[in-house]
Formats: C-alpha cells, sequence, structure tokens
C-alpha cells in the first residue's frame, strides 16, 4: 500500500500561515532542501485542495514537475495542463488511490483537505517544521476535526534557523 | 532580572487540552519528572489565572509548595493559604516582579494569562513538551493574540513516550 504524507511548515502556535496567507516568516535552508529532495524521491503523486492549487497557480502552472497532480474542488469548472480536477470525496479517491501501484503520495498544503483525509483515516505520516515563532493568529495546521489521531514519532531533528523538525506515522 | 518562564504540553496540532479540559492524553514520564524537578529549583514564584487555579484548587489547596503562588482574578473574593490573589494587569504586575531580587518566575496554565503576559512581552521563556497526538479540537495553547513573538531554539530534545521537548528563548 503506497504512504500517505502530509507534510507542512508551521509557528509554535500551530499556524501554516498568517491571516491573509502571509509566509514571510518561514525560513528556507540547505537543510530543508535536502528534506525536500530526500522526500520528493519517495512520491509520485501530489493531492491539493483548490486554494493550495490557486496558491501554486499564482506562481507558475499549478502542476510540480515529475509527478501526477490532482486538485480537488466542486467548484473549479477546470484545471491547468498537468493537472486533473477530482470532484468526489478526498478521503474516498485517496483510499482508492492508495491501493494502486506506485509511490508515496503527498498531501500539499493543510487546511479543508487535511481535515478531510485525516478525517477519513487515509494519512499515513504526518511531517511538521515547526518554526521558532508565536504567530499570535493565522491560519491553523488544521481546521477543527472530530476525530482524534494517535501518532508515533519516528524522527526528530533541530534544523538551521532553530527550527525543529518531527516525523510521525499515524498509528492503527 | 528575574527570568519569567511559560511552560506547557500540547498536542501536535497546538492544544493544551481537550473541550472540556480533559488531559487524559497527557504521558507522565521519568523525563518529564527530572525536567520538572531541574526547572522547580530555579523558580520562587507561580503565577496563574484563574481558571488553572480552580483546577490547582480541585487537587488540593491551589498553592504550589515551596514558592510565593499568585492567582491573577477579578472576580474572585478570596484564595485559599498560601495563595496570593492580585487585581491589577497582570503584564503589569509581573514586569514589576521581575525587578525584585529573586528567582525564576512560572506561569501555570495557558489561556487568557499567558495571552496577557506574552502581550505585555514579559515573558522570557517557553518549554512546550509537544505530545504525538492530533487532538481535533481543544483548549488552543493560546488564545489569538495580536502581538507576534519570535524565538530562538535554546533545546530541542526527544522525551519518552515520543513526546518533543523544546525550549526557546524569547528575542527582544
Amino acid at each position: 500500500m503506497r504512504t500517505v504524507t502530509f507534510g507542512v511548515a508551521c509557528s509554535l502556535d500551530g499556524f501554516i500561515a498568517r491571516e491573509h496567507h502571509g509566509v514571510d516568516w518561514l525560513h528556507w535552508s540547505d537543510d530543508v532542501s535536502a528534506i525536500m529532495k530526500d522526500f520528493w524521491k519517495t512520491i509520485d503523486t501530489v493531492v491539493m485542495g483548490r486554494k493550495t492549487y490557486e496558491v501554486a497557480l499564482g506562481m507558475g502552472t499549478g502542476a510540480y514537475p515529475g509527478v501526477r497532480n490532482y486538485v480537488f474542488s466542486r467548484t473549479l469548472k477546470d484545471v491547468g495542463e498537468g493537472t486533473e480536477l477530482v470532484r468526489e470525496d478526498a478521503a474516498d479517491f485517496v483510499r482508492r488511490l492508495k491501493e494502486e501501484p506506485g509511490k508515496g503520495i503527498c498531501v500539499m498544503g493543510g487546511g479543508e483537505l487535511a481535515r478531510s483525509l485525516f478525517e477519513g483515516a487515509v494519512v499515513d505520516e504526518v511531517g511538521v517544521n515547526i518554526h521558532p515563532v508565536l504567530l499570535g493568529t493565522g491560519i491553523p495546521l488544521f481546521p477543527p476535526t472530530s476525530r482524534q489521531t494517535d501518532l508515533e514519532l519516528a524522527e526528530c531533528r533541530t534544523l538551521d534557523g532553530g527550527c525543529v523538525y518531527a516525523l510521525y506515522r499515524v498509528k492503527r
């Protein structure tokens, strides 16, 4: 079965962006590059929600190169080249995707899609890069979910800039 | 100047308790005992908000032994033996306390008091014990604050049970 990984950078108080989506506080480093590069080798599929797609679109085509890109939306009419639009329930779709042959699946962004996938219990790994800042307000790592997810710490280390990287496996 | 430390255990999604204050998910270990024991030697004062005081009261006298205990409340009429009631602004009071001779000051609990003290910029250290669980909902580490607090990572290590302990100094 393919592994579904939700990876995200957040502030110590659990925000993935400021109120108006600002991520100026994110610290990019060679450490982060190395983790991303290694991780990228293990996946062949990216799934994202509409909002994340629109942010990605603002920076280029919206499609990540070299992988299959799926965008979940009930309102979008069309998506750009290299991207496939999915209208069905995200958890159902990803659950089926996991059964197909292939490499890992990466959940991009946070918010609504992450909530659906955690509530549907299809996420296998959670990786966080906790930044040394209390933003005070912002967009939370997850909107409130009705389901508790128990985790097991797989790895934890300090990155450049005082960031803490922790990788967890979801307990079933 | 005395050091003001805010220390707390939280879930990976940034909650310090479930909706109805449940902390059944907290993992106690010899690691945590050792950190608490070392920390306790460095302080002589505990400050807490009304809600934290009432929880502490439910478990005994509400006063921590061997230290000076202050409870901030505008509604309480009286507090028990070993505890002093403070009606003035919490940040102003703690700012003055810091100027007096003495050992460290510990901020107990989270929520409203922590918010006031971060907004008043009187907190010097933040220690978190991040538990390997996504609670989904609960009482957040902090209610939304208008002020950003930049931190510097001082220490990070893994504790028993897959907990991640991180200590930060507040940047001025």
